[in-house]
């Protein structure tokens, strides 16, 4: 009898392997992020912690590496007639940069609701605009139709292997940059950050935890993980604009074998740890960035005895594109 | 005839070697800080432009180099009996925190309209705060009634070898870390940051460029260096709190000697500096630590084709003690 092929590892989408050819094709490009450490932070939280700062990545955050292995995965021609995405975040930015510093056109269709400075990002790296509603049917629409017109290939933004072999690479760096790690906690919406990650730090170390980090409003990898299936919510509402989108069936199976558990916070835990990392490392970072710290934090976390040998916590601080006045605006209620 | 000891580098109040010894005894302690670099910048600036991150050292500014040289180099008995001082600011909490790595007390004499965060910091960093009236009279009168009743050391913010030598590890780091840097741009206040940067970097790479930036509110070192002589001003009024002290009489010589120029920048200049590290680089600057961005990007220096072959400038970012509402309000004007 075969085996379920779905379980089999030799099906994910991405391996140690792709990740390593990731981070060999994206080294002329991309940012190697430091590591931040606080011993203040530390006290707090009764264990060290380690901070990958990907609010330091080109584009403000870690979707650069993503983007910029699938654009340079492309053939010359392929790539000439550009690509598209309907991304409205920081995904499109990423590949409006990676597309012009390839040297070639990026199609970025963004719902009028888009957080304005991910409009200006997208912009300022060459990006060209295209609006849609905000609604997600409206959104492939628009950008079916754009693929139609120019021939462009779509990439998205996490279901993809070259996106999630990309992000794998915060991983490589990150456990060589601390070797002493042996929990790492990741934030997790769509999947293709916690895929890459997983993969590379499990072929590494393979005891090594893993542990995704989600907003309450948005928990369906939480969910889909009680379900044993992918899980899709009616509706999404948290403060963590970046982590609103679900699991894809190429995350999935990676998801369900290799990450060990899933932290739900709430968007008043977030926004504390959003304050922390301003006040305390002082570091600009988005909700979705700041949802590792507020996992650690969390009682959930805390007082799990099961988490009491997480003691060396690799935290991956995934961007930093927040709007000064909307970071203000929550901090200061 | 005797030459004018004053002009002698040997009457300086540091050297490279005691610079080198600082690196060494401060070592375990200190954080290493990263030095960031933006292409968005660059393109904005004209100019390769490196940031040493010193937002990022413990205590959020680079000041604990100096306290923790400063406070390494007493020797037991002398430790025993603590420190004081009555600088208000990133000093205070620097010594406060570096006292409390030896286990001394360390007596912080602070005006009662300080900066909250930079009370909190001294309160969090085990610092036994000790309030004055603002005016300095009244803060000396204080520091000097706890000189008498404990015994305790004055270590004074800037005016002292071992604070400019502590000072000086940042341009050892720095030019490690990126050596084709050819000019150096350094907030200057009371001069014991850049005393030690300029001290160590002509050291090592004497044709290496030497710019302070100072404020228009508080443009001391400005007027001294053109009146040949300290010369102190009736008042100061800017928004950059860490930089309204005036030169002394140990980094007056080297900042006559071996600063090569100094860029005046008024306070609209650090406001938009202080915006472009939080929006472009991700972190959080206070006004002070903004201040050599702002004057690479100030007309004084980018229309002025003195400074045409300043190509690669290496920017210290001083410190990010910025309350966020603070921050929030100058760049929402």
């Amino acid at each position: 009898m075969e085996p379920n092929r779905s379980t089999s590892s030799d099906d994910y989408a991405a391996d140690i392997s792709s990740i390593r050819q990731a981070q060999v094709r994206i080294e002329p490009f991309a940012h190697k992020t430091p590591v931040l450490t606080s011993e203040t932070l530390n006290s707090i939280a009764g264990r060290k912690l380690y901070f990958k700062c990907e609010c330091f990545q080109k584009g403000g955050a870690f979707k650069f590496r993503g983007a910029c292995n699938a654009i340079y995965s492309l053939d010359d021609d392929q790539a000439a007639k550009g690509v598209v995405t309907h991304s409205s975040g920081n995904h499109a930015a990423a590949l409006a940069l990676a597309a012009t510093l390839r040297g070639i056109p990026a199609y970025i269709v963004i719902p009028k609701n888009a957080p304005k400075c991910k409009v200006e990002n997208v912009k300022r790296y060459g990006g060209q605009v295209i609006w849609s509603e905000p609604s997600m049917q409206s959104r492939e629409d628009t950008a079916n139709k754009v693929l139609q017109d120019t021939g462009a290939v779509l990439i998205h933004p996490y279901n993809d292997g070259r996106i999630i072999s990309g992000q794998g690479t915060v991983s490589l760096e990150f456990l060589e940059q601390a070797s002493e790690i042996n929990t790492l906690i990741v934030p997790i919406s769509g999947g293709g950050l916690i895929s890459g990650v997983a993969l590379a730090a499990k072929a590494i170390n393979p005891a090594i935890r893993i542990l995704a980090a989600e907003p309450m409003g948005a928990d369906d990898a939480f969910q889909s993980k009680i379900n044993g299936k992918i899980t899709k919510l009616s509706e999404v509402n948290t403060i963590a604009d970046g982590l609103r989108a679900f699991l894809g069936d190429l995350t999935w199976p990676i998801v369900r074998d290799l990450v060990d558990d899933v932290i739900v916070v709430d968007d008043k835990e977030i926004i504390q740890a959003m304050r922390l990392c301003y006040e305390i490392l002082k570091i600009a970072v988005e909700p979705s960035g700041a949802i590792g710290l507020a996992a650690v934090l969390s009682d959930g976390f805390q007082k799990n005895p099961a988490y009491s040998e997480c003691n060396h916590i690799g935290i991956v601080i995934s961007g930093g594109n927040v709007d000064l006045g909307v970071l203000w605006k929550s901090l200061d209620k």
